[in-house]
């Protein structure tokens, strides 16, 4: 992939083998239970991350050790309490986010290298986690992320309360499940893009969030783009991304 | 079934024949190729409405002219601009509602026999179909309905600009599509029971109106109960049978 | 929301200061973790319900404590044992309904306050909790509830056996699993509004309750809406507004 | 396979060719573009049946004259008012079911061959179609049926109208589509096997017929066995195989 | 329901009183849970059967003890081992299948009453309780049972060497998991009607049973009809209810 | 909803009326049969767009009329070409968009009105359409629109080729159906949002654009949003708006 | 892609130029509305395939016209009679398969080119064009295909009686519809691959093919894999694929 | 069946008893729970395989014991840890592959008999544990298998490091959860046919597997037939069966 043509020119020029260029045409550094990709940082602009539900913990020190060497960011979705515990032992200085499920080994401590913040609105007490899951990812793309809570359209009087602090956001995050009306009423009232994520709250014919995933796919309101059931990780990855694409020049 | 007793003591009295009161308990008028619920009125407090989709014209005109011998009202749904025309050649006087696809042949004319109304809000201009079917089988009834369309969420201020009216009706009839989401915040402010009719008005995702569908029965508000996809008909007879039961003496 | 025109009238007359206003039109009261309805009551004729799936106990403790300051009656659904024994120790006095699975902390004792009563009638024994949810619930609305097991369909005539004491409500809750034909079968005897509650009761192509809920969205009988799967809480309350909706003066 | 030690016996005794032998195991009458399955009737005890929705005219009436040679009787299902033009032109005699979508070209008249019927119990106006098809079916096993249609459950009086001319049934063909809740209640009140149809009937979240599909799988009431949505040939079929096994020497 | 011009004419001639006739009108003994449906036997040819899942024991212990006083044979479904060695405590002469999950207590030892037997086929080993739960309902009938297992298609000789046995049943009850197809093999090769239940055996795109349920439904044989997932007691009611009517004189 | 705070002060100062406060905190015009949102372009920055599917040509140019009044741009989507012809007779300035099927009313010209540009990037020829009416979206709000067609992973060479023009671009609108790979695939080489767009393009088990819709939730690559199936408009209408975010002074 | 080392070596010898090792490196040739990928039967053994449902004929005819200077052999499928047509017009020597819904442009006539057969199986005479698409294009790959078409298992002695031709095949193509229940039998049978095409030909409960693809995913017996819904041509290729492959030397 | 003609040959030849040939013709042993299929590595190439899960340890240990009499080899799929060491407690010479949950009794050693190898491709390092399913049981039909893991399309680069390798296979399987987007990719970059299994990996919309099966169903890449979900065995089985194929003479 990369720079197909410069890559040849140094070839050209011999001043890269063709054992070099091969390599580098194809950036892969084969493990043997794994296939690190070392070169995503520079390629997507975020670090490989890591997903953490399911790993032993032997495998998960594993990758985590290799990663650290080469990322100046490690970051572990979906860990247990029990899992952390483990990690800890060897890392204590790593950041657990227990409601957020995410472990964060930063080189540098986190905080915004950018003007604005991302607003995380989610609609009831139970979208806490998934939100907590949004808005520390974002944090680790360098961007404020600005959690607002229970502000559901049952109570709808709640979200008004604080549109003013959501609409001087850069990106919105919108965490809603049960029927996710939030992210359609949302939508309607702002001009900042809204990502949002169907969460799995509610029984019945909710379905595990496809109730509240189809609703928001649906929203008659513009400017909506959605991710997978509970995945706080995806919006808040799509929403650093945005925010950090605002301070690129143009 | 009726009333058992009464039968019994009528029998026992002999001023009841065997079988008259076998007739009685059966309470069946059999016909050729459909059985006419005659009694339904009695019994349910509305006369048996014919469903017009599929039916040939002249079964329709048979079925019709057998219950007008019967009922003070007939009401026939799904009625078709062809089937219409032709019942219209029949009889000149029966009432055609070309967008709620009804036709009304009621010895009286229609007129609201108590007080209050029932407000039939539709969340876009799609749905006024379904909202005119709803709103003419709650004037069956004898209730006043009142339509107040397109105000869905995607422009939440047109909803507050008429949450008065609806705030004074008995009953509200709540019609939307796409992801339905005016149902639940409409229940969050309002103290009246809401009927939710889903639409299949949307594309894609939205499955022919199922998405809206589980919208509604998962919604975060309370007070709110669900009809079949597009059976504004259905939501209108609860509405109708909700508010004729206001005025009862408890 | 609330009265538009009234707050600004004493805006206008200097009567209310316009902090006092804007805190008024806004209505929301931030707390840490939730934003409480504490406006709920006043607005849709019910406090607001805490629902108690999935909630620690000390989250539970502290909602509670609050809306118990606010409100006259705090009602908690989806309580386990667990939660409920810990809740009870520090509050002693409060109602706990195993069998609904409610927590109930009234001020006052839940009692009657108007004529009539909500017919709560169940297709099986496996319906009873789904029922006693429903028949809580109307209680706290100051309706009487009734309870009507095991008449399913299965055995019609244990149905006609009850039919009078059904046939007397002001409301009926139908709450049915498997094939939930039960709703269809009431419906097409009465002259009341039927609130159909599907449960998940049944195995194998029950889906959970989904055979139950699209049985009653497509009943053949009109007059019959539905809430979510298991949801008796959703049913009570419809009919609890509707029972009170019948004592308001029309 | 046929009698496999029979036909080895022939073989040994020299009264059966290898290759008559091979012929009668394999069984098969292999034609160009279909392998008419000639020995149906012996192994089966009903002859090949033709569907047929789809094929073009030619190919049927190729097919129908085939098996009219093999056959005393030739059912032709989903046949179309055109198609049925076609055939009839060929062969005046032959009988078309219009209602039922059948062609029945039967060297002898159908009448019934042994005692009893089969009661096929519609539950609306709407089953008709799928009705006829049962009946029709059974009457080409040499069964008797009796079609008592429009007694649904929405008037449930009408079933019990009708109930002891479906109880002094053999067995018992139940069609109905919405919510299918007349299978469950049927079964609850006799001794006698019911083979339920569902019917696409309905609209909304009926899903073609699915809503009556699983009502009828989830019966409350046993004795119930399904069919596929609308085919009241395979209904038809299995009834008046049961009734025809009825009638063996046990 | 019953004998509806009978219990008039007794009414009638003094015979019975009101009261009583009330009562058989209606038929149903209404207890504190459950309302027993002790007029089942009569109605439907066999006494009303327990479904055990999820039943605590005393409610349990309770139902089967009135159900006993009335009933010459209680039949509970779906029991654990933890039920039963409960219930077996109480009464040690009950018989429980435990491959069946089936409690059986009769008065009179089962055995068969009528000629000929029902043959309970299934394609594997996986498919054995739900094969025995069909065996022993059809021996609570008072019909021969007999299990031919592990004959699925993927080695189809095996099921043609019990093809003899199979065929000269007077009804067969086939039990397949995965995709089901021996249902449609089988109907292929017999003149008896097959009463087909699908398994949840399988994994992945099996969806528990669905994916043998669609099969069975789409069967290109004729001759199947087909009960719920995993239900072996409602294929075995089914058959047993089949074979009874047989032995009947027409 | 609008500047709370502002318009009361504006009232306590006698300002503005109370008529005029309430209409503007209403912020509705109501018409006869649909609430145009005039106000929507100052909070959402995009005016109201017209869904033109199964609207009459009558109500279609009714409402295009008034909004032209209020609007510099009135956009319809879903438009016919037959709805196209009747609209341009009265209007023959108006540009018609026949692959993307919109109907683009704009006082000015269209042109970019920042830096950058959007690629839209399409997997098949067949996603044709959809990428055309997410382009023209996009040059509605002020950007450049680049279409980089027939990409997909079928031939994955054919990507790369183009992998340099799509790095340029500012954000990323991906097109595609049957399983939906390219969203996926892209993603891993960019540091760039995508904004996903499943097309019901494919056959069997594609289920109108379901299977891509899955695809894209679920992609192993981070950055990936989506909307509804066949979504262009609402692709393009997120791209726009964070393009022109983008160049908001932070 | 291709061979980066090879294609380097060139450059670096000074036998390539920059810019045709990009070009090659990338591979794709850019045309207006398509990207024709002329590197397909060098990479994967068979030339572009056209994919015709929905092309208008003009797009048809380019695109064909672009290949046939490329390629030996141009596949276009699912080509209805009138574009069929409109094509023969401009090309009379191109094969149309009408049945197949397939034109065959081939320098060459189309003759086995290697020793063995295919045998593509199907079901039902419904089946038959599914078959052909199959037959057709394996023919295309220079094997010869064998349609052994209406064995399905409804009368499984007719499968028995082909076996041996099965048997002698060295990939088979099965197809089925309905509850696709051939496939699990003929993998049972045969010790050679089984590629299964569902078709979507039944009703009702069939759901558009999805009965017959999820029994093929489940079959019970080993040696099978499936294709999506009606893809005659999919499992064409992959059986063509297969036996191309058994030729090379290993 | 075999040799039908043979056999019969034999009986005529008087070589052969009826009963003999009866067995033969039938060729099935039945024991008391289980029909061992010992004919089958003769008919189908490989022998009866034994499906651990649910399975319990007297019944595992018993259909070993016998099938070990009659066959080379014995490959039970899905052995719990639990399972497997109660296995190796009596024979503990059998091999266990824990991360295949795969139990292996070779009488001979497990080795490659014929050239070539199949690539087995896995898109993450969840699919592990499917992927060595499908190793080892290529490695039981005496074919090399290769495992080539974490390839997966999020950076595709280490799918292109890897491409040389896997062209090099004669069969590859794909191993893929979440979107299944390698499926696609591969199938466009080589000549060999390419068995895809979809996996579970993922959460959300994922549905236990259903968005990779659906994924690779629609494929727009050819050269892919697909398994269940999670079917290692059945892919490793079906790309032995081809690979196996290959080495037999055309």
């Amino acid at each position: 992939m990369a720079d197909v043509k410069g890559i040849l020119q140094e070839v050209q020029a011999g001043r890269l083998s063709i054992e070099q260029a091969t390599e580098l045409l194809q950036g892969a550094s084969m493990l043997d239970y794994a296939t690190l990709d070392i070169d995503r940082a520079r390629r997507t602009g975020f670090p490989e991350v890591v997903y953490g539900a399911g790993k032993g913990v032997e495998q998960l020190l594993g990758i985590m050790e290799r990663l650290r060497e080469h990322q100046e960011l490690v970051l572990v979705t979906r860990v247990s309490e029990e899992q952390a515990q483990r990690v800890l032992e060897r890392w204590p200085d790593i950041q657990y986010e227990k409601e957020a499920a995410l472990l964060i080994a930063s080189r540098e401590p986190l905080r915004p290298v950018r003007k604005g913040y991302v607003a995380v609105v989610a609609a009831g007490t139970s979208d806490w986690g998934v939100a907590q899951e949004a808005a520390w990812t974002i944090r680790c793309f360098g961007s404020e992320a600005r959690v607002i809570a229970d502000v559901g359209v049952a109570g709808i009087h709640r979200l008004f309360g604080r549109l003013e602090e959501i609409r001087s956001a850069s990106v919105i995050v919108c965490v809603a499940g049960m029927e996710g009306a939030l992210a359609s009423v949302l939508a309607g009232l702002v001009d900042i893009p809204v990502i949002a994520v169907p969460t799995s709250v509610g029984y019945g014919a909710n379905f595990g969030g496809v109730s509240a995933l189809l609703s928001m796919l649906n929203s008659c309101s513009t400017g909506v783009s959605v991710v997978n059931i509970d995945n706080g990780f995806g919006a808040g990855y799509m929403a650093g991304m945005i925010h950090k694409q605002m301070s690129k020049p143009v």
